[in-house]
């Protein structure tokens, strides 16, 4: 009989948007209590906040080394099991590296770490501690999206020649073309947002769209970054010439100055005996082409999609399921890996999505740097 | 500083649809803590779902008039403070009745009456009782559409002369041409169902969301059913013409035989000044049509949006909310409402709302039997 | 070898929007000269656009009359050999009776006459005349159309059970709210419209695709009208319940007030084994609906399309082609007739369809007369 | 008053897709009469062909040589005006070069010429001629795109930063995994087609679309084409990075192996007041993006739009118009310059276009052997 998962949480209190999506993601499938947290570096907001959402207070922590010692002490059937990390990015490596090193299972916000060689540290800790690290890539969770990687992987599309992956927001564009604004925005500030902004922060996502959907990893990449403003050379834009085995190329691109859109992750994938699209903003809707065969459209809840797509719906065709839902699809994932039982790889996505994610966003900094050059990944 | 509302459930319980939606619903904003619940007529099942969603099984009674029973014993700050109705439909009325009688507060799904004399008894019920009333139909908790009520309520179509709804659905396609299928099936048992499949079920919805969207009241209606079998004869396609005040007509169409729809709701609403037109399969996208500016569409979460839109919207624009979340706002606006707090008469469908569509519900058939004759709502 | 047929066009001078549709598409195959014209009452007008066109003058006649006398002097491998009549509505009986009385082939816009009566009398005329005579219900032309008409024949759907046809157009929104303007457009007087405005000009068109598209015939009908002002009562809106044999029931909806449509002709088909929708305004996609796989969207110029759909196309897959070369289509399948080669009884739309929309039409003015009851249509 | 210009056209014949598409549209606004020809190379073809479409034979000359010499020695006021040269690529500089020469103006398909070198003397013949050349990027002849060119000239998005424009096919997925198919088609024959596939047919066509509607010049590119077998190294697919003054940046994407794509001409431009999304295959949908505002979508015909979009609109807003249409209003405006008529410079493409066009490819096959280089254009 299923128990619930004793879950803590790194951040994510007051109006915190990842916060809420967090959440709310871990309690739809009825898998996870939240027992312990640390949801601010103020330990009295960090109550104030478990009193606003109605949990008790006794294990909400006045930071997050005291959250290890004490729940240590405790026996291991009241422990908190698993952390949800949904802290500023640079803390991500340090406290998954903590917890992963001290027995505690991780649910890891995206970049996993700062760089690469934190990336390749990490994943030597996730595979000394033997416990779960789930890497959450919101949108692989979407039944579509899944649904997409099974028939790929049951050979629906032949061997792939193309792909074309896209994230576009425009958020960015309205702090731009002001000096004051750009220059204290810390998404724009290299000393707390990292070496990149636009494909830091979303183009990876795109990147690891395509290559969990496709199931081929890139090799190699050519890198074209734009700024606006020449005291501000963060990139808010950029576009990525891929390569993969066997003739197979792409391109990704990604911009944060695209002006009124929204959430635009977007993907196209083409192969010999059919293509795929789909697009974040209208999820529930996955178009399958073919040369000589009308468009197909499927759509999440039927007899038609693979396991994996079903699992991650839980009404039938017709009432459409969200970002939250797909989030939620992703706890799921880890919540059976957490308990042992067997769940299909793409589920959740783990370490190894994640240090390929570093070592594509390096990658795409240093080809750039270099004057365009082709950069191959590990 | 908020505290959890204790909520109670009935029905809903193993893999009921209607029971997860209620359940991740009441979970979403923190609002609701479930301390009670009749799950199933059997105890042992009951008992047994509490186990798999993991909630302490102390307050899991036999039957709903045990669970009435003991909770009334407990002191009032450990009592249940609202049920959430989500059994059988023949059940509503006295379940509901009961409840409101005791002094809970009542969560009720549709229909919420097997008849118009049950709604109006239950009307009186409510009104004495000084307690909260929230109708669960779960389309009004999308963002578009509260952002449609506030836009027309401000004025923006100018004075409305034409409203068009739909709901088309077509399960029934896949068991009306079995005859075996077709007379074993719940919903079309009228010992089961009630007077009505389609228009009780479904069409009841397009309905309300006439009168939720445009503020005006159904005045009389003329309604055509069909059904395919003789030996079958309730409806599963109807089409009901209706007026309104001052020359305002319209048009509800609704069907379970409409092959390959799977939640077809959508509505169109056209006024002097503008008009709109929306579709729940397709939530986040609202159009606004005009004579003279090229058509606007508008999503959740932007600046633009009216304060009863944005209260629906937990993340930024371009990121999807669904079916899950739309309802996770009516149990908010009930959660206001039970603390006693300021809402939106928008925020949750009411008592008035329930009435108005057993009333419409039993007009329907009524027009239908007498030949497709005009008949006046009270 | 094919040679040019000898066209003459009656109406459709100067800027008619009719006209260009009319001689852009008698274009468009290479089968039709403009040979002989009136394209106005006045004779110096019509003089002046065969100039501004730049075809010969010295076969625009002073009048209709003086046509016919005319030509029928000319030996008859010069003689004009069909008529195409696009003059306002209440000259399309006279003219295409003496037209097919004289030996000409008629191709002619709708509605076909003012009433029933005109239309069996020009029916009578045509069965006697053994001519070829072309109604324009311009719809009938596009690729999709037609490939639904052939699939719905070749069983893709199965039995039908449901259909719901539209119209909507909003440009009689920006004339109704305003007393002078609404009593000066020639549309809402009866005098010069006749007795219907919104059911007669457009409503017809949804009803001729239902039967074109299902091959079914309407047997009986319901249907209101609405107006907006005490002091116009013409039809500027209306609801048509519509029942076929064998349980097949439908609606037609028609308006003219729909605020900000602009030509939303649309129709949804629902039968035993699928369904299909279409809509005017992307022409070129046609939706297949399953209960159990997934939504197909057809497109013109495939392989998997019917004869009778590809004939209606020019160019390969993607290349958008729009109404006038659906009314092109329209003119090659009266050319075909014309020349007495063989063709798919889809090429154009013939006077029964003329009669019977006539009759559609009377039958609607009755049925809301009559305070909206069930007529048999013949 | 206007007077049908003498047309001549070169190729197209018999069933050329090419040449229905031009002798369609050259007849749409009653501006051309087709009065000579080459249709084919073999004479008796080009005879036949003209009896086909019904056209006088007695200008229908041997070859090309014959046409001019003929043509010469009729008097100005018989003499052909233009010639459409729709004839194999390699054709289209000699003979529009010959036709500059000896005084006849000139509409041309795209490629221009072969290489930029001959573009580059037939610029030199253009100017010394003083007659007017119009090159056919069709696509630029839909209204929502001239729209667009208007709008931003008007300063709708301000400056300018990011621009996107993609051109998939997918075509030669069909043909390209055979060895058979693929060594015999022309398009991927480097001696029949010219040094580039992809690129060349289309790939230019964005790019052409891409200074059209934004008024600025692409400065350098980077270009990474793809191939599939190694016995067929023509570009069937290629990614083109694109530079302009002023941190202007972009994309541009083509593919003729993007299976399943018909006809994926598109493009988005993003500047810091709004952006532009438009789609070949949905010609009569303009997309206008904001931060701020809901998104607006233009169409054809209203008053809201350009007069240049204007222009190329014959019917009221809601009947589909295409790609016929689209080259039509190119004809039409080549022949307002032929006789000498005041024109908007957005109605048809010329000289320039054509030789930047070609600087365009030759610039992305030399990125492409150079190891993915940027090239500045000229």
């Amino acid at each position: 009989m299923p128990k619930k998962i004793r879950l803590g949480i790194l951040g994510g209190g007051g109006d915190s948007l990842i916060g809420i999506l967090h959440r709310v993601a871990s309690q739809i499938n009825d898998n996870y209590e939240i027992v312990g947290a640390v949801f601010s570096p103020e330990h009295q907001e960090s109550i104030d906040f478990a009193h606003e959402i109605d949990i008790p207070t006794n294990r909400i922590y006045k930071d997050f080394d005291m959250l290890i010692e004490e729940e240590l002490k405790l026996p291991e059937d009241k422990r908190i099991q698993v952390c949800s990390v949904q802290t500023p990015n640079f803390l991500h490596f340090p406290m998954a590296k903590k917890l992963l090193d001290n027995g505690f299972h991780v649910i890891c916000e995206k970049p996993m770490t700062m760089n690469y060689e934190e990336a390749k540290v990490l994943a030597d800790a996730h595979e000394k501690s033997g416990k779960v690290f789930a890497l959450t890539h919101t949108y692989t969770g979407y039944p579509m999206v899944r649904q997409m990687r099974e028939m790929i992987k049951a050979g629906a599309l032949g061997k792939i020649h193309k792909v074309d992956a896209r994230y576009y927001q425009g958020w960015i564009n309205t702090i731009i073309h002001d000096k004051e604004k750009r220059s204290s925005v810390w998404r724009l500030d290299p000393t707390k947002a990292g070496i990149s902004s636009c494909m830091g922060d979303i183009g990876v996502h795109a990147f690891n769209l395509v290559e969990f959907t496709t199931g081929l990893k890139i090799k190699s990449l050519l890198c074209d970054f734009n700024y606006l403003y020449e005291d501000n050379q963060m990139d808010v834009d950029g576009t990525v010439l891929i390569r993969m085995d066997n003739h197979v190329k792409g391109v990704i691109r990604s911009s944060q100055v695209a002006t009124g859109e929204e959430n635009g992750l977007a993907i196209a994938i083409y192969g010999e005996k059919g293509a795929f699209r789909w697009e974040q903003e209208r999820p529930n809707f996955l178009y399958k082409l073919s040369d000589t065969e009308p468009l197909q459209v499927y759509k999440p809840g039927h007899a038609y999609n693979s396991e994996l797509s079903l699992s991650g719906t839980k009404l039938p065709p017709g009432h459409p399921e969200g970002i939250f839902d797909s989030m939620a699809n992703i706890y799921l994932g880890a919540a059976k890996a957490i308990r042992g039982e067997k769940y299909n790889s793409g589920e959740f996505p783990t370490m190894k999505d994640g240090v390929h994610g570093m070592n594509f966003i390096e990658s795409t900094v240093a080809s750039h740097k270099k004057g365009n050059v082709w950069i191959d990944l590990d």
